[in-house]
C-alpha cells in the first residue's frame, strides 16, 4: 500500500506534533513541514529528518542560519496530497485559496471559523462526515474535549441541556508572553465560541458555555453539569465514559489532585512531549443528582486534536471507512490505551 | 449613646479587617484583639492602638518580644459583649463554650459549621434572624458573594436553578504556602460545601456548586447560571443588580479584563488595604436567554464579609432594626457606595 502524502504548514505546537504523529503511522508520511522563521523549532525539525519548506522571501534568513531547505511552501504543495494547516489562526482563508488552487485536500485547525470548511472534524463524533471531503477542519481543543465526553453520553442518554464553564490555561508552557501571571480573566462575551463551535458538529445540542482565563500553563480545567432527558446513575454515566474513545478515567485518591499531576503522569507514561491526548475525567467528582450529571474534565491544550488530525486524514483520503478502525490504530501508535 | 463594646478573637485576615472596621463606626468600640504568636501583625495591632489579649501560654512569648499585652483572653471576655471570632476555621467549638460560660453574645465566621449556631447571617437576605441572638454565623466570602446577588434575583423573578462554579483563589496575598503554583484543581467531592452553605440562609434555593482551585492569590471569579421561574431581560437583571447592597457593576470595556485590574481599581478608591467589599459583576458579562441567566462575579475572599460582620454585629445587639438603615451606615463608613 503506498503511504498517504502529508504535509504540514506551520510547524508550531500543534504542526510539530501532528508531523510526529503521522510519521508514527504506516499508512502515511510527513513530505515535508514548513516555517517562517530559523529557529530552534526550525532546527529540531531538520534534526528529526523532516523535509524543510520555507516562504519565499525567508530563504534567504534559512541560508543565513545555515539552515538547510527543500523548497518553497509552493513546492511543497507539489509533494503533498494533503496539507495539514496548522498555521496561526485566521489566515486559513489565504492558505485555502493556495491549497484550492494546488489541488489538493487540507485540514485546518480550530482556529478557524467552521464556514471556512464547512465540515468540521471529531473522531469520536462524526468520523465520516469528512469521507472523501477536500477541505475539513478539526475543531479546537476544548471543543474536542466536550465532544469527546458529551457526544457518547448525548447517543446513550439524550442530552437536554448542557452548562460548562472552561477554565483555560492562561498560555501555553511554551510561551513567555501574555496570560494572566496573577489573576482571573472572565471572558465577558456570552456565550463563549466554544458552545457553538460544539455544535458545528452537534447542531442538535442545547449546550452554553462561559469561560475564564487563569494563571497556568498546563491544561484546561472544564466543571460540565448536563441535565438529560431521564433519570440515570453515576455508574451508568462512568460505563459510557469507560468505552468513549480517549477519555481517560483517573482518581483523586490515586494522587491526582490536579492538572500538575495529570502532566506529571503524561512524563512517567514516556509519552512523546510528555503529551496527554485523552480527554481525563476524575471518576470520583462524577455525581449524578436525578436528571441532573456533573463532571470535570481536563483538557491538554497542547496534544489532544492530535490523533484527531490522523483520524481526519484518513478519513478524508478514504483510507479507512470505519471510524472505530482508525480511532484503534491512531491510539496504537501513540500509546493511548482504549 | 455608649457605645457597644467589640472584641476580636484572631487578628488575622478577617479579624484585623473587622476591627479597623469596627474602629470606624459611631455606634460600637473594639475593647481589644488577641493574638497568639508576637508576629508582626501583633505588632500593626499595637501600633493601631488595639489592646492586646494573649493566651495564658502565649504570656512568656510576648513579653521576650516586648510587645505589651492587656491581659489574657478571658480577661478580654470581661470587657467585651461580643465578641467576633475569626480564630482559624473548626475551632469555634471550644470557643462557643468559653463565650457560653462568660455569659457573652458571639459571632463567628464561615469556617464553622451552620449547626454550630443554627443561624446564619446575610445583611442582604436575612439581617433580622440574627436580631438579639447570643450566637450567629456570618457565612463564608463565596457564600456572601453569591446571597448578594441571588437573593435580590430570587426575590424579584424567583428562581428554578442556580449552577455555580467557583474557580477559587489559590491562597490569601499574605501566605506563602501551599496552593496550585501552576496548575488547576477541581474539588471532586460534589456538591461543594458552597451551595448547601447558601442554603443555610435560603433552604428553598435549588443550588449545585462545583470548584476549581487555581494559580492565583487576588480573589475568587464565579460563572453563575441561573434557571428562572420566567422570561427576563438582561436591563431588568441589570437594575436589580444595581439597586443590590454591595454589589458593584463593572465594565470590562473600562480596561477591568480580570480581577488584577478590579484590585487596582481598590487601590485606586484609597480603600483601606486596597480592599473590595463589593461583589464585582461584568455588566457587558450578563446575559439573558429567555428564562436562562448568565453572569460572571468576582469575590474579595479577604474583605468581602467585613461590612456583613458589622451589620451582624448591629442586629444581635439590637443597636438598629432596620437592615437598610445598618447596611447603609456600614456602607458609608468603609467608603461603599449605593
Amino acid at each position: 500500500m503506498s503511504k498517504v502524502k502529508v504535509g504540514i504548514n506551520g510547524y508550531g505546537t500543534i504542526g510539530k506534533r501532528v508531523a510526529d504523529a503521522v510519521k508514527a503511522q504506516n499508512d502515511m508520511e510527513v513530505v515535508g513541514v514548513t516555517k517562517t522563521r530559523p529557529t530552534f523549532e526550525a532546527q529540531t525539525a531538520i534534526d528529526k529528518g523532516f523535509s524543510l519548506y520555507v516562504p519565499e522571501d525567508s530563504l534567504k534568513a534559512f541560508r543565513d542560519a545555515k539552515m538547510p531547505v527543500k523548497g518553497t511552501i509552493k513546492d511543497l504543495y507539489k509533494a503533498a496530497e494533503i496539507m495539514v494547516d496548522c498555521t496561526p489562526g485566521d489566515v486559513g482563508e489565504k492558505y485555502k485559496a493556495e491549497y484550492e488552487a494546488a489541488g489538493i485536500k487540507a485540514i485546518f485547525q480550530g482556529g478557524e471559523d467552521h464556514s471556512l470548511t464547512g465540515i468540521s472534524f471529531n473522531s469520536t463524533a462524526n468520523y465520516s462526515e469528512s469521507w472523501g471531503a477536500q477541505f475539513s477542519r478539526v475543531v479546537s481543543c476544548n471543543t474536542t474535549g466536550l465532544l469527546r465526553t458529551l457526544n457518547p453520553i448525548d447517543k446513550k442518554i439524550k442530552i437536554k441541556n448542557a452548562y460548562v464553564t472552561l477554565v483555560r490555561r492562561g498560555v501555553d508552557p511554551g510561551d513567555s508572553k501574555g496570560g494572566p501571571i496573577n489573576g482571573l480573566e472572565p471572558t465577558v462575551k456570552l456565550p463563549t465560541h466554544h458552545g457553538p463551535d460544539v455544535k458545528s458538529i452537534m447542531p442538535w445540542l442545547n449546550i452554553n458555555t462561559m469561560a475564564i482565563k487563569a494563571s497556568t500553563t498546563l491544561m484546561h480545567l472544564h466543571t460540565v453539569v448536563v441535565e438529560l432527558e431521564k433519570e440515570t446513575g453515576t455508574d451508568e454515566i462512568l460505563n459510557i465514559m469507560r468505552t468513549s474513545p480517549r477519555v481517560k478515567l483517573i482518581k483523586s485518591s490515586s494522587g491526582i489532585k490536579g492538572t500538575a499531576e495529570i502532566m506529571e503522569l503524561g512524563r512517567e507514561m514516556g509519552r512523546n512531549r510528555s503529551d496527554m491526548y485523552e480527554i481525563v475525567v476524575w471518576e470520583d467528582g462524577v455525581k449524578v443528582v436525578g436528571k441532573m450529571l456533573y463532571y470535570y474534565q481536563a483538557v491538554h491544550q497542547e496534544s489532544d486534536v492530535v490523533p484527531e488530525n490522523i483520524d481526519c486524514i484518513r478519513s478524508m483520503c478514504k483510507m479507512e471507512e470505519d471510524a472505530s478502525v482508525s480511532i484503534s490504530k491512531t491510539n496504537k501508535s501513540l500509546g493511548i490505551r482504549q
